[in-house]
């Protein structure tokens, strides 16, 4: 059977309690060629949206056929059901609350598969209903990082749970419509603006200039960090090629106060 | 020789310094087939009750053989033992503080051995006596995990420090008295109760009610979190089969200052 | 191929983002085979300083030939250039800001070489300019893992940049002069003071007595922390050779307001 040894874990359990690490011990129970990555254990405690933010930019940086478990799970042990996603080149593994809606975008081509995990015989057997992650999804993806046909996990399903992802917009007069989604460990604001979107105004190089206003205020457009010399909120293309408001070497969020929603616009400069 | 790849780290060592990298470089560099999962790095200076309920709850779901270091070493570079235990299944590696106390008390049984670790061939050459975590027992781990017999890292000793963990009782009115014993990262208060100490009222079904109390209050006893749509403290079984406080989608042991050595009790309802 | 499957990884990326998750995938898609050790993600945003203490102590632990990525890149994007570090038994990639110091220090002999990262093959297509921990270091890594020749990476440099390190010093009237350059997680002060420095004044012994002062306080100077017994401000030599300030179970640096750059003097009693 053809092994799938890469299996990442995005949790909300954060690094004070064992639950990853006995994630991982049942995982190498039943695959011990397993390679485990930890994305992120710093999930916001149940916060579905920024851990769907945090697995869609980074899944494709990993090898073809990793397995991908997330665990933000408020409804464990209730009705929602546990889900398995298959697309062209990845596995994802977790509960059906959203939490891979960016999947469902990026990846909903002929491979795109749903299916509700529904074979039990895979789980460990079950004491209290608070902890899926080492009973239902460290074994699912162990078995699964082995070789067992990924169908053989449950049946298809197409009424899967999506949560809305904010789009940028262009509006009839030329203007970029966006916001920020997420806010990284360095304070820098990370919008749903992408490189996509700007060329939707003029190509992205020397010739023309992007009007970038946050708060009627006008950023000014950089190649990198330091290229800003005072403590402005400033605007570059990061490296997902979003475009993303920072202050050199400083936290722009809690300087200008920038929360997650805050509104991006962006125009040409006459 | 039999290889035990599996090594298991929980410390209270942080995460900011290089004290568990360092670690895992002494290990590799003797066996580098080894296989190590940090547990956590974060349990509360020199808290060795923390890190004993941490290690009694998590070692079960390691692969058979796995050998698991623990360092909360207040006493380090003084005159406690570094020991090696040796159960059935498992191999336990640290000082003799106590840390251990859960798995003397799970795992007596005639394979139980704890040895005084003498054979200071294995140990790293020690400049200072302040990381016997990198000196002693990580190259102690790594001989171990390589195959050598381990009745030839020292001697049994019978006199090794056991910390006094709290039990339930039932009084003759039948009433269960038990207490927190921890609290973990969402909050939730888990008590020394078990599914076997419940049994002891009554089977754990639909047909008997068990009335929980906790300071005066009584509280709901759900079979998931979900299950209650209020801020009310409520019960539940948890994965690891103990009665588990929560407040549904929020932090419990905030709201309702719980601590541990709180006080829980469990009768059976008229 | 010489494998050299070894790579930590020191950045001051934290553990809420999915960067360092991200490297790894991308070292795992080019060596299948490499073993990757986090050193540590938490060095305080953009201080090269703290990262490079942290290097030099910590990689002299890890296997012949392991790869020792670095990041902490407030210049990242602009004009500092990627370096490879070649000593005799280690390799050393990131940004050349200063950040490696220390290894030019201890590792200055034949073997030792540093060179500009230039070959552009070896990098990920770049998006934005935020992020070559991703697209420059990881993967330049992972080739060399794979037994790339180091040399195939860049051209020789010898104007490459060095931060100052606080050298301890021995006056006239025999005192010895260091300071403090790291706190760790338990509120310790490690020195620049080694036992090499002490041995300039007279032999580490029980004949010698060593006077330590630090603030116009003596220090009691014992072999490890629990020979202290009260809550005052000690010193000990530390597991890396280093005269440490400690209080025995307590946080010394919050007690006693100790920062780094703090003075400290050490000579002969009478």
């Amino acid at each position: 059977m053809l092994e799938r040894p890469f299996i990442t874990l995005t949790t909300d359990y954060g690094l004070k309690d064992s639950f990853n690490g006995i994630m991982k011990g049942v995982i190498l129970g039943i695959n011990s060629n397993a390679k485990i990555i930890d994305i992120t254990h710093n999930i916001e405690r149940h916060n579905i949206y920024e851990a769907s933010q945090i697995i869609g930019m980074s899944y494709k940086y990993f090898p073809s056929a990793t397995i991908h478990i997330a665990v933000v799970d408020p409804g464990v042990g209730g009705e929602r059901r546990p889900i398995l996603v298959i697309t062209e080149d990845h596995y994802f593994i977790g509960p059906d609350n959203g939490i891979f809606s960016p999947i469902y975008e990026k990846e909903f081509n002929n491979f795109f598969k749903v299916l509700h995990i529904t074979s039990s015989h895979y789980f460990l057997p079950m004491t209290g209903a608070t902890f899926h992650g080492r009973d239902i999804f460290a074994p699912v993806a162990a078995w699964l990082s082995k070789g067992v046909d990924s169908l053989k996990f449950g049946e298809q399903i197409f009424d899967y749970i999506k949560i809305t992802l904010p789009k940028p917009s262009l509006s009839g007069d030329n203007i970029i419509h966006g916001e920020v989604v997420s806010l990284d460990h360095y304070g820098n604001a990370i919008t749903n603006i992408t490189t996509d979107t700007l060329s939707q105004l003029a190509p992205i190089d020397s010739k023309h200039k992007f009007k970038i206003m946050c708060r009627d205020q006008h950023l000014s457009f950089v190649n990198y960090y330091a290229a800003v010399k005072d403590q402005a909120l400033s605007a570059t293309i990061n490296g997902f090629g979003h475009l993303e408001l920072f202050v050199n070497q400083d936290n722009a969020a809690q300087i200008f106060n920038i929360k997650i929603g805050d509104l991006i616009s962006v125009m040409l400069e006459n």
